[in-house]
């Protein structure tokens, strides 16, 4: 048993007046504060870091514990680590909170400098540009000037095709898992009714809740919409089948009675402990508006420009980000003649496979790391 | 161009005390008002009648309209007038609203004999089979004792299948379509959340809000789920695609801007204007309740004592009620050696297909109802 590793969150600010981020929106924003963490070491001419960036409810935290006492290591310590995946005795690896988060990084809870309060509804609308925007700097800021490879699932595989199209020289390897080049009507409409949920709870009050009721009740439906679409019809059968919830027969009443019900409605009431209703509203809007065809004509001309190696990887079940819409980018990749891989893993686990499947991943991620 | 049918609706009062219904759950409910349509005429020796089961959110009105002026005709007219599918030259065509209903038939916002105010949550958790015997009581009232034909599509369909095992001598012809003989788990937890939906807006107020504000946010949001649910990744592709709605570039605001945004806002404030959230609540247990594996011990035991001949409908893109369910539902009544044809329709729409798809579904229809 290896020990844990202990990590500290960091902190950077930027883009301060008059330097502000200008936004995909055309609207500026600064300064911007950045929570990230990194683990293990920066080599001497650092040529050995890898960026990771998280998905939707993702953040900074990827790995190890804050303190030995916690009861939760971060969202990807499978993967990250001496030893594992991304080998900390090799890499220094870096993940950072996305602009418009509320872990660390400057989002709609942050405060507002020019109100005192937090900005709420004041935040300016964000892209997935601009969160690669802001990743950009917190790199320049550790003085890496090429990454050795730029990994993330769902929305962080936004980042990672975003960073290889936009800033080609810094990636030598770039690695987008179960991940598109734009999301479908279907994905853009459970992220809308989520959204509903939000707005048109009470204690939602046009995103000014900080000083008092946080929407709680429309924030949890969003999470247990969210649930749904990143399990599979499969899984859920093998995960909950129709089975009971401490009853062995039907109840006759409205009461939470089915496992999967249980299930949601624990998904629901955790993620409201630890997410800002806000930062749900801007993510989900940020991913809704990528699309790499429609920023650059095409997708074959999205990606004319690229240079990193790419590994493509998608998942048999994921019907959130399906399969053809992986082999899109991996098409458009061939088109451009660029150096790329393509794996559809085989998995039940649907959309959080990603965050699931560490054996076949990590089998994945040592092979393309080796050849970078 | 055939002259619209006028239809008026009609009540029919069962179940008075002291002969309540006995429901699922052991409880009683009575008296039980069903509202009904009828089209066509039925015939001397009463063999022509044909029942039509509605689905979640339909009622008793399937065909023509209530007065000229009306701007729509019932949710089922394509396949039922002269001439049509279901052809009133022919068949006298039956269709009531369902136990638990908020068109007419007894439901939550029915008047409780006993306080003389709305049941709200007073009124009983229903089941499948409640809804069919009170279809039972119509059909008992009517003197009809075989209907030439029974058909319905989603929760219509289990309507199908239990009449078909639980009144086998008066089915001669069972047609369930795009249905289940159970609900998957991702459809128990897509009403979940429906439901949740609806019992944390405010305005549902433990059920009883029929004096006040009802709640329609809740129910919007619950019903702009349903209609995801509905429709297929192809359709919206088809439907919606990525087009902005009187936008020609991004707002970078929270409005409504996708046309699939736009599409199911309209769907979500058009539903509130017709159905009772409390309806839903109840109608949507039911469809989670319905399991005739497990009631019958298995689903091959559960078909054991059927008599109609069946033809069962599928539809290839619906992802609700996937095929492999209607196919579950072949094979069982295959091992049982029961007359059963099985269509798998080739179409795009999803789970709506079966109130779309009428050109295919008339064709078998035609030849199903000829061979009855």
């Amino acid at each position: 048993m290896s020990k844990d590793i202990l990590v500290t969150p960091q902190y950077v600010t930027c883009f301060e007046p008059p330097h502000e981020l200008v936004l995909s929106s055309g609207k500026k924003l600064g300064p911007v504060t950045i929570a990230y963490e990194t683990y293990g070491t920066l080599n001497g001419d650092k040529s050995n870091a890898i960026l990771i960036c998280h998905a939707l409810s993702g953040d900074a935290h990827a790995a190890g514990k804050h303190a030995p006492q916690d009861a939760k290591k971060g969202w990807w310590d499978d993967m990250i680590g001496p030893g594992k995946a991304f080998d900390t005795n090799t890499y220094f690896v870096i993940c950072s909170n996305v602009l418009g988060g509320c872990k660390g990084t400057t989002g709609p809870n942050s405060i507002d400098p020019k109100t005192g309060k937090p900005f709420g509804l004041a935040f300016p609308v964000i892209s997935i540009s601009d969160m690669v925007t802001v990743q950009k700097a917190l790199i320049d800021y550790l003085e890496i000037t090429r990454l050795h490879c730029i990994v993330g699932g769902s929305m962080g595989g936004m980042q990672v095709l975003d960073w290889a199209i936009r800033y080609p020289g810094y990636v030598r390897a770039a690695l987008p898992i179960a991940t598109t080049s734009c999301l479908s009507p279907q994905s853009i409409a459970f992220d809308e009714v989520g959204r509903n949920a939000i707005m048109k709870d009470p204690d939602w009050n046009k995103g000014n809740y900080y000083a008092g009721a946080a929407p709680h009740n429309g924030l949890a439906i969003a999470r247990m919409i969210g649930h749904i679409t990143y399990l599979s019809d499969e899984s859920m059968h093998a995960k909950f089948g129709r089975r009971l919830q401490e009853r062995e027969k039907y109840g006759y009443d409205f009461s939470t009675e089915f496992e999967v019900e249980s299930y949601l409605k624990y998904q629901g009431d955790r993620f409201v402990e630890r997410f800002d209703a806000n930062s749900y509203l801007y993510i989900t809007k940020a991913m809704d508006y990528f699309d790499l065809a429609e920023q650059y004509g095409s997708l074959r001309d999205a990606f004319s420009a690229v240079e990193a190696r790419f590994l493509v990887v998608s998942f048999t079940s994921d019907w959130l980000f399906p399969v053809y819409q992986s082999k899109e980018i991996v098409k458009a990749l061939i088109e451009n003649d660029k150096d790329v891989s393509y794996c559809n893993i085989d998995s039940p686990c649907g959309h959080d496979a990603f965050l699931l499947e560490f054996d076949q991943l990590s089998r994945l991620v040592r092979g393309f790391l080796v050849n970078a």
